[in-house]
């Protein structure tokens, strides 16, 4: 089989098979012929199956260089905000990892789709980095972005792109940091960099665009609800967690439902949300302790964990077992005296499930009671990594702090966060 | 109404919408009546809603009391290894919470179900703790107690009940602790108390007890498949976790499959395991090094952390995010001098995904190959609970220590906790 097709080329390819029409993609792997079907979706097929490559039309060269952000006077303003990422990186041949896409226009070559849905007024980069980079000044940083854009009468949404990692964790800090929300703001990834195949970045961004647009006034991570390419869900924000390391659909609503499902050309709504209100004015509350940690409780742990936390920090999020227990007073590895002892000293103990799908429930067994007792604040039915970000928050507000009502602020539900009542 | 009726009768309830017959039990909730139905499962109905109470026939107070072991010599016989739990518990009327049942007597005459499926040869209780009071030692315990009684040639199985809140922690340290298994090792549980309505213990218990005179020569937990109370999963010990606070079916294969569907009268296979061998000889192996710690990965965090466990641990486990990763060397907080510090004074560092479902992969990312060089060991897709188990237990063989074969051994596949090919 002759090489005289290349990337850019409009191509019908026919295997055993099937015939597969399609633009040729950069691929890194030899044996792999990468294609970007219609539907924006890209595909791999082994070059060991392909009996025929017909080139229906040729790179455009000049066009394909050129490309600019296409205003349709029609269709809504939205900003874009890249961050880095997955969704904003493609492979590096040579060492076989990833790479930045270093512009936006090089971002957008790769997602044409979202034009036909929405105009890309402006897009914002505050940095790029990979999610587990990074920290709570990042989610600061971009709450201040996003703050501004919802506050332009021309923006109709927000849509920030992001690394898979630690995206729960930035979803859950904008639902907090940003008060009186009045417009969709919504975050979304890839797990597959747009040049591989079976890439989920596509799918995302036109459900995103769909979102951005819609009257969901809601902070909420959109992306595949599944792991076929066909529709996206929106997340609440504060209730999502990712659960799989590798999969399209890796992320999922957690003690909740989603606010609704996205096709590329239909919303079905699923639970109730805040509608948009272009005439409110959103605000930006977006303080942070950094002196706050995330500890997961193992069977046999000593309790002098906790002697480390209390000289070094302000509050802890301990993830405990089953209803939300850790070892009680007759147990060998006692952590009552431990615990009663940082409290007494200041450090603010909230207990959050390890089992991430439930509710905590002190009162059944007389273990919860011996910590309730203790001064821990149980933190209903939240995930602890929403609620690592609401107590960095909370005690964030040094009024609360002063005023005695960090308990009180962590059990009221600010962005969803805690569900009176989660449907099983 | 008037209550002529009493704990032990059958009756039969009429309601408005149906009729129910049943045995009444003790109920504390005084707007509840509490019915055991002929199926072994537990329901509450509420008084209000009861239009007449038929007694079918009196308690008979001289059986009632003298509840023994009864043998049908045509079943097999297995051990039981009662550990404590909600499983061995019922509510305190007191306090509102639960106290254990003090007598396998007691247990027995909950579970009557069990006896028609396998004669109970031994009780054996090496302690009564709830889970989260549970440490290494205790599964070393445990371990003692299943290696005994699988290695008795009139012993069919071993049916071990447990708290839910550490369970898998359990069921991962017996399968590294058993070698050259023979026979079925099954772990159980309730997640509501015998004496309240909807309790799982009894279709538990009679799945398990299936279990054990069961061809499946594994470790496995045996519990609810769903929230209905029709059918049990037979799941692998070191891929199985509490996923749920609260639900029946809290317990959820991860990254492999369960061995078996159990239904009170059948079993439907669904993956591959380990044959019954009678005439193997089942061996102990129950070393464990408890300066092992699991370390939950959350954006910001100061990698300061690992000098506390540089200088008092072993080795530990880090949950991190994604394909597995941490800061790397561009982020604010760059893990890679402290990890390659403590790595050089002898800490054994491994990564587990924090994600729970997937696989990791640390070729993906420039971030995972760096860690990569600075020695962390990357777990594959083995849960980091089991992950903890298992550095313990490969820290506890010396020999393999001092021939520095504890990255070989990690990554060997003892006891299917590393699954080579996950089925998405």
């Amino acid at each position: 089989m002759e090489q005289d097709y290349q990337t850019g080329d409009q191509v019908s390819i026919r295997t055993l098979k099937e015939e597969i029409k399609g633009t040729l993609l950069e691929s890194h792997e030899p044996s792999i012929i990468l294609l970007k079907l219609k539907s924006g979706y890209n595909i791999g097929i082994r070059k060991d199956d392909i009996r025929e490559v017909e080139i229906l039309e040729k790179k455009k060269e000049a066009k394909e260089e050129n490309t600019t952000i296409k205003e349709n006077p029609s269709l809504p303003y939205i900003d874009l905000i890249i961050t880095g990422g997955t969704i904003s990186s493609r492979l590096d041949p040579k060492s076989g990892g990833v790479k930045w896409l270093t512009s936006p226009e090089q971002l957008l070559k790769f997602y044409p789709e979202i034009f036909s849905i929405v105009n890309v007024r402006k897009i914002e980069i505050p940095f790029m980095k990979a999610s587990e980079s990074m920290s709570p000044g990042d989610w600061q940083k971009i709450a201040e972005v996003v703050e501004k854009s919802l506050n332009d009468k021309d923006i109709s949404g927000v849509i920030i792109t992001h690394g898979t990692d630690t995206l729960h964790y930035t979803s859950a800090a904008l639902s907090f940091f940003i008060k009186d929300l009045n417009k969709p703001v919504v975050l979304t990834y890839s797990q597959r960099s747009s040049d591989r195949a079976s890439s989920d970045a596509s799918l995302n961004l036109q459900c995103s665009a769909l979102a951005a647009k819609s009257e969901i006034a809601e902070v909420m991570l959109v992306g595949h609800a599944t792991t076929n390419d066909d529709f996206c869900y929106a997340m609440p924000g504060t209730k999502v967690r990712k659960l799989h390391s590798s999969r399209r659909d890796a992320f999922k609503t957690v003690n909740s439902k989603p606010y609704a499902k996205f096709y590329p050309d239909k919303i079905v709504p699923m639970s109730s949300y805040k509608k948009r209100d272009n005439l409110k004015k959103a605000k930006l509350d977006n303080v942070f302790n950094e002196k706050v940690a995330l500890v997961k409780f193992y069977p046999g742990q000593d309790p002098d964990i906790l002697d480390y936390y209390a000289q070094r920090y302000e509050g802890i999020i301990i993830e405990a077992t089953g209803l939300g227990h850790l070892p009680p007073s007759e147990a060998k590895q006692n952590w009552i005296p431990k615990i009663k002892k940082a409290i007494d000293n200041g450090l603010v103990i909230c207990i959050a499930p390890q089992t991430i799908y439930g509710r905590l429930d002190p009162y059944v067994y007389s273990n919860g009671r011996e910590l309730l007792d203790a001064g821990v604040i149980f933190l209903e039915d939240m995930l602890s990594e929403t609620a690592f970000v609401k107590l960095g928050w909370v005690l964030g507000h040094k009024t609360w702090v002063k005023e005695g009502r960090v308990k009180e602020k962590m059990l009221e539900n600010f962005a969803g966060e805690i569900n009176a009542r989660i449907e099983e």
